[in-house]
């Protein structure tokens, strides 16, 4: 931490500070101009609060000079983090690719929805059971049956699943219906849950904030890493701006700037990030020549009847198309997406 | 809702819109100029998604031109509404002022508080008990033992309390130690903690998450009204934004908008709209001059020792300055603040 | 535009709002529900301020449903623009590459720079020669004399130039100079200048502002064309948000939005939009992937040197990786990036 | 400057960082803790790009700890600075009012509000002359003879005058007319302009951008300043957020901010800064809570009928009461608004 002293600052306001780092457990070290005083703070802990410096008489600026989070940093684990999900490798060189719908509405949909993406070398099937949304009024979701239904899906055509888990009491009836827990933008600073989730062996998939700095979004990583679990996948899914016409701005230069912080995966979802079907295409792309480690993406049987976020899910062929897209992408970084698979009927 | 359709949108997709709209239960109205047709459509559900329309061929834009909420609209309820908390009247012409530690710490530290906050005029006291914070290292709260410190020094003072709720699951525990439950910024959004804090008997004050929209959190307010619970008091307690020399932006326009929107009453919290104490008095003041129907403000009889957000709390002689300067504000515009009461010793 | 009253708004304040209507010249045309009348007002100039309506009594909401421009929008004109610009196409399949150091600081760097751009298939010289910069303590340009070295260059090896163009009284001069007069995001909304290039018959490359709307950046170029001069090409490079790990937000998704709205090209800088040099590379990619038109480009022979934005330009070898790159990644969408040229030594 | 290596940045890296320092005209002391070492760098120019240093192999972080602004800065001149226009004293304890129309349109027009003005204690008219809006099709003001209009009408009544200067061409123009220049939020970061004001003598109120930091604000004050004016006047007037029910959010807390920065005077357009009537007042009365050295207040004999932001221009009765409020507010903060003077009839 290195504080900085306002020009002519009195000797006896800089003692003060000296002596409030020292009982806050910082050595010292002083360094004098001719006009200012720069004081350098050796050991801060993570959780300091840097403003009980900045409010001191003579302070004119405190900057925090070490990253607040440390298991999620790449200057303590400088190797990219690869997470096995029943042998599928994410934040490897192959980009992994998650699609469904929004809801998990019904056997048949998701039977449709798991048989398209592994023929079409998706990885993982993604639906949600539990949906309180923004409206009271609406669709929330069918629950149990509905992790049931999906996972039958995605073991008949040997894709992975994934589903969000929106508090504590539901880690432990998700658990065993999922391969890896999402966590949504609106939790990413629930901070029990975090914690619970770090005590699970599972990967958890942790979506940016709609207005989490990417400083925050890697501190909530630390929380799971905290609690014991290393499996953390970050999703971009898009922050609020000023600007309108999209839903919100899909923030792709997350993508560089995490895998510089971090070691950890960086997926993008250009579906929440966009919030409109036509615009969720030229996204995904974007993010994987941006370099992303994989997407996620809504696709729908029937976008026009879905129970929820029909308008930003992909019709299959949709889909497929973007899939072709993307795997030519790839091969401009030296990564790959995985090829077709023939159908298994 | 109105559907704007493209210049020299084709017949046939306006008539395609207009079926679409019929199947989802709307009456039509259309309009059709020399360039541009416009479809009205009539009874408009209040969860209804306009990117089901927006999606359709020939669309130029759409338009929902009723409020998503209505419990919580003013074209709803004219009048204000006034809650009456134990004789306290929350909304009327007296301001109100909520006053306490960030966490409760001690019996000695909220002895200090409640006795002091009484003395000066304030009629709640605040204080926190469970506090996960944003880093996984810091003080996490006393939970119970808390809760109970803290009503015991209210009832002596015969001050009212407020703490923070901050899961579904601790609604129960908290619900006998409490008289208005608190939800916090991040928690805005948790539509199951909403509903069930919707089928309780006792106030909710609900904060302003740091990115919704003043509309968004008319949407949260209605989530609790329209589970059976009609006395929400709004927080603005600051928004994110590009500006970093403040943590957050105290967004006091929002408190004429609101009033202007809604009959629910709003408070300002500038303690954590600013973040840093020397802003907290000129904010406090702002806040009551723009018409605010109240103030959270965190003090503490030693903040350069507090367990957390000692940096933004109030020292006890500035909350006395405060209360003097904004009892002369509120004559300003016909309303007032408590008088300082003889200290009951 | 269609005005929504309140619920149960007085006929009285109903009838006043048809009287001003009328008095702006508007047609209306009422539809009254059981609760609500809503306005329909046929006729609305580009220019009309709805806040006129807004502020009257009995009002709700008011919602302009045209486009406040008309040559700039897809609706008045569904073909792209493609521009000539001495015989390189503009906004057609091939994706032209614009390249150049921030500053131009001598013969030999121009040169360098001219050379290698032509080699490697970009089609653009860049280069600045009035620098007016954030600090009063600045290099602040070559002037004219930049002008003419940067034109040189260009000429000697067969690429086309585009330079920033400040103020009114910079046009004459820069004229004869360069094929293309550039727009910076601080000038957006400089509407003298806007005026004034719409009356030359060289293309304006209109960057958007920093905190600019797509809207207001339409409305800009809107400003150009209605001066008489229908070339205007849009730049994206970089908004404001709340993230600072990033100089800028690269609002990649405006790509596909203007595309939609606009039939103008639309171009990326990536170098301003990052700040940084290792995010240059793999936000162009994601620019050409998302599917701009084109991109700006910062390079230098020594950014160690350069007299401004070298920590943004890339070196020559990262340039030519990048122009592999997109090649690649524009086969994916069909379009193509102009092949390495032969040196012509 | 601080720059801080990553952790276990190697040796080479290291001395590399410290020579690049060197010749950048820097002295370097090195302390090199268990893990991390950290540069102080001695002697940063006010220009000096971080990036620089920021780019270099093995730099983890760069943090500039001296502001980028000198005379702008309460470091440099610790007393307020109070500026004397016609013996009207800016920045002291008297509090400043400057009110009228938008655009100047006719002699009644200006009469009416220099008469209004100076009767209910305004001491500064205000009025545009040049109007080059954000439509190409809207009225765009008087010009010189607009000027001589509102100059004459201010004389009558014994207030002063101030107006906008959109570019260096109108400068000399304006100059007889006005007894401040005002320099509007577009233009902020105009360097030609404010460069060129900086050699005149008469005042500059200097508005904020929409989106500029208060740091790039104070910046464009040291512009003025550095070419020997320093007779600044800031004015926050809304900055650009992602709240969409108002058109801009006002950032009171920019005042104490201000305050804290810098010895300057600091004013608030809550005309500009809300855009609709209703909220200028209650804004208006938070300003002066907050501790605004002064208010610009647009006013208008007939709003309905202004040429111009009419939706946003008080009547003359709301204006008269909105004095009576904050002379009150005032008191509570020991500082006082001029009384309303008898009319000169």
């Amino acid at each position: 931490m290195v504080v900085v002293m306002q020009h002519g600052a009195e000797e006896a306001h800089i003692q003060n500070v000296i002596k409030r780092l020292n009982e806050f457990g910082f050595d010292v070290h002083r360094s004098s101009g001719v006009n200012q005083t720069v004081l350098g703070a050796i050991g801060v802990k993570p959780d300091f609060d840097v403003r009980h410096i900045k409010v001191l008489d003579g302070v004119s600026d405190v900057y925090r000079v070490t990253e607040p989070y440390k298991f999620a940093s790449r200057s303590w684990k400088t190797e990219d983090t690869i997470i096995d999900v029943n042998g599928t490798s994410i934040g490897g060189t192959e980009i992994q690719v998650m699609a469904g719908p929004c809801s998990v509405e019904s056997e048949e949909q998701m039977e449709a929805c798991a048989s398209m993406c592994a023929a079409q070398g998706a990885t993982f099937l993604r639906g949600g059971a539990f949906k309180p949304r923004s409206s009271p009024y609406s669709f929330q979701g069918l629950g149990e049956d509905g992790l049931k239904i999906m996972q039958e899906a995605a073991r008949r055509h040997g894709v992975n699943t994934i589903t969000e888990v929106m508090e504590v009491s539901q880690i432990e009836l998700i658990y065993p219906h999922t391969d890896v827990f999402q966590v949504g933008a609106r939790n990413m600073q629930n901070f029990s849950l975090l914690k619970e989730l770090g005590k699970t062996n599972k990967a958890v998939f942790l979506k940016r904030g709609l207005s989490a700095t990417i400083e925050e979004w890697l501190m909530s990583a630390e929380y799971v890493m905290a609690s014991g679990n290393p499996n953390v996948i970050l999703c971009e899914r898009g922050i609020r701006t000023f600007e309108n016409y999209t839903r919100n701005t899909l923030d792709l230069s997350a993508v560089p700037v995490v895998q510089n912080k971090s070691h950890l995966p960086v997926f993008v979802d250009p579906s929440h990030g966009t919030g409109i079907r036509n615009k969720v295409t030229p996204m995904a792309r974007a993010a994987v020549a941006a370099g992303a480690d994989g997407l996620m993406i809504e696709v729908h049987p029937n976008p026009d009847q879905a129970m929820s976020d029909g308008p930003q899910s992909l019709y299959f062929e949709q889909f497929s198309e973007l899939m072709r897209q993307i795997r030519l992408i790839a091969t401009a970084i030296d990564r790959s997406v995985r090829e077709p698979q023939e159908v298994s009927v």
